[in-house]
């Protein structure tokens, strides 16, 4: 098993409904698609989960979801990304190359569906057939392998909807 | 996605050293083994999960797994399946074919490794190229359709270590 870089794939939470703006991408969680993240962040941090950078896309349900991670103090910043709005792989591929956090290697990024779902089954298996179900603020986790390309050749070690992470 | 039914592949717990027993089918769980399958199942409780049926591997470090499982009133009972102390999937797809559960269907197995996530891969992509990682006490959990054969055509909607299951 290859565990260079550990990612976390993070679905933005629980939005309103597509269709009620105008601009889409202007569309932001519901109260309780922020209260839900909210209790996935706490989880994480009761997980002593924390990444070292936190990618968002920049559409507004991506960018609030993001907002509550870095409040929960998950990571020590933020920044966008335009891969993760538009789901290029290639590209965000290319700036992980150029990526250098130290030491420790651990990242996050905050985005849609379809696209996380495809990363991660491109990254584990070479391509993206649709097998992996992501729900709204739910997870995947990958080991990437340091010395090589990562796309098919690295290891899911986690993948969770929030109703598996919050307590009853 | 396909919904037909809802498999949930559980690796047994936390067993002695391997080369421990003379002979290896009786090794069991340790003490913490134990414990950490209990929290396990008392957490899929929490969940309000409960299996039409579970099958288990009849290696005693699997049987004890289940057995903690239906302590916790997670199946109505359980069945030995020697396909998962073999780890041979044609088997038990044979065996799916002809299982009739009623109009719920919900399935438990439990067993070992590598067998479990190859199982899960094999399912979801078609073919194992060993990229999943499921540890001792770890769960995947699968969506398989119903009209049509489950390899390479089903969904995985879970994958988790018992580390993102139990509180601190």
């Amino acid at each position: 098993m290859a565990t260079g870089m550990e990612l976390y794939l993070i679905r933005h939470g629980l939005a309103g409904e597509h269709g009620t703006y105008a601009n889409d991408d202007e569309r932001p969680l519901t109260a309780e698609g922020k209260q839900k993240t909210r209790q996935v962040a706490k989880r994480l941090v009761e997980f002593d989960l924390h990444f070292d950078w936190m990618l968002t896309s920049p559409l507004v349900r991506a960018r609030q979801t993001a907002e509550i991670l870095l409040e929960a103090g998950l990571a020590p910043q933020l920044e966008e990304s335009v891969y993760l709005a538009d789901g290029n792989l290639d590209g965000w591929l290319f700036w992980l190359k150029s990526w250098e956090p130290g030491s420790s290697r651990c990242l996050a990024l905050v985005g849609h569906e379809p696209s996380l779902s495809e990363w991660a089954e491109s990254l584990a298996f070479g391509r993206a057939i649709g097998s992996f179900q992501l729900k709204k603020a739910g997870i995947i986790g990958l080991y990437l392998p340091d010395q090589v390309a990562p796309v098919g050749r690295s290891t899911v070690f986690w993948l969770t909807p929030p109703r598996f992470l919050l307590s009853k």
